[in-house]
This record gives C-alpha cells, sequence and structure tokens, in this order.
C-alpha cells in the first residue's frame, strides 16, 4: 500500500484514508503501522485551511483557487472537517454535486469528512489523511472547514495558512472581529465581490483591513491583508495564488514553517494522550462495576461530578494495572 | 459564606463565583467544599441556554427577556460562555455597558464570562456559578454564548432549553439548517421583526418552520417553534415567556427535566475525569523529563504524535503511583 501510494494512486490513497478511518480494531492496528510507515515522506506539502460561515461560497473559492493552483502545476488534495450534527449525524443539504469541475481533474484529489463521530474523531482522521495525501505526493492540501464551532480551531491547527471567507457588508459594524477566528486567519478574502456586491466588497475589506491593526497577526513580521475576490466571476484568484506563495516564502524565509509545524505536532500528541488514558481508565477491568456504580450517582445527583470524577481517577491511578 | 448565598446575597454570589474561577490551589480546596455545601440547594432554577451569531441582538434579547421575567415574579441570574480569542485574550467591543436596565434591578444577577483560558476551563467554572446562583435563590439562570464555536454545545450541555436567535433573511437559502446548532434549539426565534424587516422575518420563520420537520427535535414529543420577536421593540417578548412556561411544564410532566439533567451531570463527570487524568499524568514526578524527550521528539517529527502518545500512557499506567 505504501508503494501504491508513493505513486500518487489516487485509488490507493482513498483506500489508505477509509483504513484510517475505520473503528475495529484490527484496521487501526494497520492503520498505525502504515502511518509510521509513511512518516518519512510527509511534510512537503503546503497545507491551507479555508474558513467562513456556511453560504459564504467556500466550496466555490475551493474549486476555483484548486483549479488555480493545478494550471500553476500543483497536485491538489481537499478535505473536510465536518463533525456532522450531533442528533442527526448529518447534515441535510446533499455535497454530492460539490467541486464537480474540480473532481474531474487528474491531479485533485477530493474527499469529505469522515462521516460522524466527534469533533476530536474527524480531526484526527483528517490529520492522518493529510499525511496519507502527502506521501501520495500531494503538494497542496486544502483543508475546509464547515466554518461553524471549534472545528476552526482545529483546521488551523493542522494548517500552515488560514484563509477566512467572508461575505460583503458583514463587517459594517464590525462583529466578526469579536470572533476569535478572525485572528486565526493569515488572510482574509471578502468573497461574492462581482456585480452589485463589488463596492460592498471593497468598503467591507476596507473596514477589516483597518480593524486589523488592533489585532495581533497570528504570524509574527506578516501583516494580515484583506483582499476581495469573485470565486463564482474567477476575480482575484490569481492574485490570491500569488499571496499565498508570499506567505509560504515568508515562513520557509523565517523558519515559521518548521516551528509552527512542531508546535503543531505537539497539540496533536496531547490531545492522543488525553484520549488514549480515558480510553484505558475506561477499559479498565477492575474499574467496570466501580465506574458503573459512580455513574449512577452521579447521574442521581447525589454527588457532585467534580468530586465523584477526583475520586476515579485516584481509585484508577492506586489501582494495579494488568 | 453557604449562609450569605441562601440569604440571595448578591455580594455573597459575586465572591463565591470569583472563588471558584480562582486558579490557587487553595482557592480550588475551598471552591470545591462549597460545591459539596450547597449541592442540596442546586436545581431548583429553570436554565436556559441562549445562542446566536454576533449581532443578532443576543443581549438585548436577554435584556428585555429577563425584564420581563422579574415582572412575572422571578429572580433572574445572567452568565455568559465566552471563551476569549486564543491570541489576544479578549474581545476589543467592550462589554461595559450591556444589559444596562436589568443590571439594575435587584432581582437580577449578571456576570461576564471569566477572562481567558480554554473552552472547557470557562465551562467548567460556568457550570459551578450557574450552581452557586441557584443556591442563592435564583430561579430563571439564562446562559448566553458568543455563537461560535462549540460553546453553543456547551451550553445547550448545562442548561435545559435552547434558544437559538436568527437574523431575518438569513434562512432564505436554509445554509443555517445545515448548522448542528439549529438542531439544538427548543425555541427559535426571528429576532429584529420590527419595521421594514418585519415582513422579511415572517418569512424566514415559516421556511425555517417548514425545514424543521426534516430534523430530529432535541426533546422528543415536543415540537420545535419558530416564533418572530423585536427585542428592541418589546415585540412577542410575553410571547416567547409563555412559549417557555409550557415548554418547562412539558419537560416536567414527563420527567424529562430529570433525565436531561443526570445525562449532563454524567457528561461534566467524564469532563472532569479526563482533565484530571491528563493533569496527574504531566505532574507525575518519575515521568517529568521523559516528558521533555518525548515532546521534543514530536516536536522534531522523529515519532508520530499517535505512536509517541501511546507510548507515554502505556509508561504512566505501568509507574508505580507515587
Amino acid at each position: 500500500m505504501v508503494e501504491s501510494l508513493r505513486r500518487g494512486d489516487r485509488r490507493a490513497l482513498a483506500q489508505a484514508i477509509t483504513l484510517i478511518e475505520s473503528q475495529r480494531s484490527d484496521h487501526r492496528e494497520s492503520a498505525s503501522q502504515l502511518l509510521k510507515a509513511i512518516m518519512p515522506f510527509t511534510g512537503c506539502a503546503f497545507r491551507i485551511g479555508i474558513s467562513g460561515v456556511p453560504g459564504v461560497g467556500k466550496s466555490t473559492f475551493i474549486e476555483a483557487f484548486g483549479n488555480h493552483a493545478l494550471t500553476q502545476g500543483s497536485r491538489v488534495a481537499v478535505l473536510t472537517v465536518d463533525p456532522s450534527s450531533p442528533l442527526s449525524g448529518g447534515a441535510i443539504l446533499g455535497d454530492k454535486t460539490r467541486m464537480e469541475s474540480l473532481a474531474r481533474q487528474n491531479n485533485a484529489f477530493i474527499r469529505p469528512s469522515a462521516a460522524g463521530g466527534t469533533l476530536g474523531g474527524v480531526t484526527k482522521r483528517t490529520r492522518e489523511a493529510l499525511l496519507l495525501c502527502e506521501a501520495a505526493d500531494f503538494d497542496l492540501i486544502l483543508v475546509e472547514t464547515v466554518g461553524i464551532g471549534q472545528s476552526e480551531t482545529a483546521v488551523a491547527q493542522m494548517t500552515d495558512m488560514f484563509i477566512l471567507l467572508l461575505l460583503p457588508g458583514s463587517g459594517d459594524d464590525l462583529q466578526g472581529i469579536k470572533r476569535g477566528v478572525t485572528e486565526l486567519a493569515d488572510l482574509i478574502l471578502i468573497n461574492k465581490a462581482d456585480g452589485s456586491l463589488a463596492d460592498a466588497a471593497r468598503i467591507t475589506a476596507a473596514d477589516y483591513q483597518s480593524a486589523l491593526q488592533f489585532l495581533h497577526p497570528r504570524t509574527e513580521g506578516w501583516t494580515v491583508l484583506v483582499k476581495t475576490c469573485s470565486a463564482v466571476e474567477d476575480i482575484g484568484i490569481a492574485d490570491v495564488w500569488s499571496t499565498v506563495q508570499d506567505y509560504q516564502t515568508f515562513l520557509n524565509k523565517n523558519d515559521q514553517l518548521e516551528k509552527r509545524r512542531g508546535i503543531q505536532a505537539k497539540t496533536w500528541f496531547w490531545e492522543e494522550v488525553s484520549e488514549s488514558l480515558l480510553a484505558k481508565l475506561r477499559r479498565h477491568p477492575k474499574l467496570a462495576s466501580r465506574i458503573v456504580e459512580i455513574e449512577h450517582q452521579v447521574y442521581a445527583h447525589r454527588v457532585p461530578p467534580t468530586v465523584a470524577a477526583q475520586d476515579l481517577v485516584n481509585l484508577f491511578t492506586d489501582t494495579d494495572k494488568s
């Protein structure tokens, strides 16, 4: 599988991602081995996170930008972090027809988010899928967020550059600036800057650009730019591409890319530690009946959750592991 | 302190919240004792989460709704879950003048979110503050989210009812329905239904009401209603109040309130277990130097984060605890 991946075989890549998404424990074991094996072939792509509220035109932008990147010789992979609704397990609007023109290209690979699961689970699988795409020789990876929730922070933490799409007019009272996500952005694009919205887009861009001076840039030494574009009309996309190039050059020149990725690896590591510790406690044979009991007391409000938690943790760390 | 709290003393309540927000370990110990002591006096209030994107008018709504509740004999506490920006540690728009008329009332208590910290930390402190408000005899607790991120899920998980505010027109393409948060709502309000937006608000409400039939309601047996209101003009607020009453009656009649709170207590419990386990591992004296070493290898991409995490967890559970 490693060999087919290294040849850039898209079918092998799709299968490998299916493997890492599997919950079966034998699959998890194979996935772990696969990840270890491809480690030396990862890290070469430029990773871009793309966010914005639903309706801002993320898919259209990714299609336009991705197609432009292909003309510049890139191989483009698109991943999505979309922890589905906690209740129904999915969006009701189908995504099947998304990015059709990009999906038809030989040097493009599009993979929607894994279905179901928590944000943590989806994030973990996307991080691993990203490594697989790199091993399969994709050199530009676009990770789309659904534009809500912690998914934005999660995606910012697995990418080198974070692009935030906004709508014309949305900045008029600068409410958007309150959103922590604005501060994650390395580049802000006011999309739909065409037709009757073109003027509004320019004003919005200027408003944001002047508001940004009050914020710390995410990347020291880099001035966050606010630009307008129209993904539908393909206006400003080449300009976005050249800004992305500038940013990449900037990161490389300052060793900031390596530093950022190192910090990201550490964050990922600690998340894995936390998850794995909890799994071990929950599976501990000697604690099983005690856990049922404590959960029952917590459910019945007989003991404060904080106190019960402390008791269980002490029990776990004091118990002989076997 | 428990006695002053039980008398409904707002100053004692403010001090108690400051105590539970403190990071000092002796304060955490006192906070823990205080929480245990007030446990029997908690659980009597009705807890409402209120969400919506920035600019939808959450503060204005809470002020109008809170003032209405006061006229109905309620004692109203308002808490906020606002994990500040990960970089600058705060919003740049001041919140000092918010909810002025509500803040002046004797039977109202308004407490902004604790400053700084992770969503987990802010959520934990808000949950504890909520219990303190109940012990201080507040019978209606409104928990506001900033309308972004996982804060919505966190607030839904600590309240009995979740109200989502939307803007007129935002539903025209029903993009909003993709957002998981819509499915958290027990009541959806189209705010700013006044003046020239009144008609748009009615259309938006009808669009959402018909889209909702495709979604599972959060509470079985309850039909999620979509209503219009104008917090600024005080239109429809009394109607919201009576819907809230209906919902509360419904929950009580079906024992769903107890059930929901039991599940919430369990969720909280497991979050505490996870956090406390990780803290214990990080503080373990015998692992300190090993952790530094592993972190370094992860940072330098010498080992995949997943594999390193597994190693550290095994080391922790195999090591003699002391």
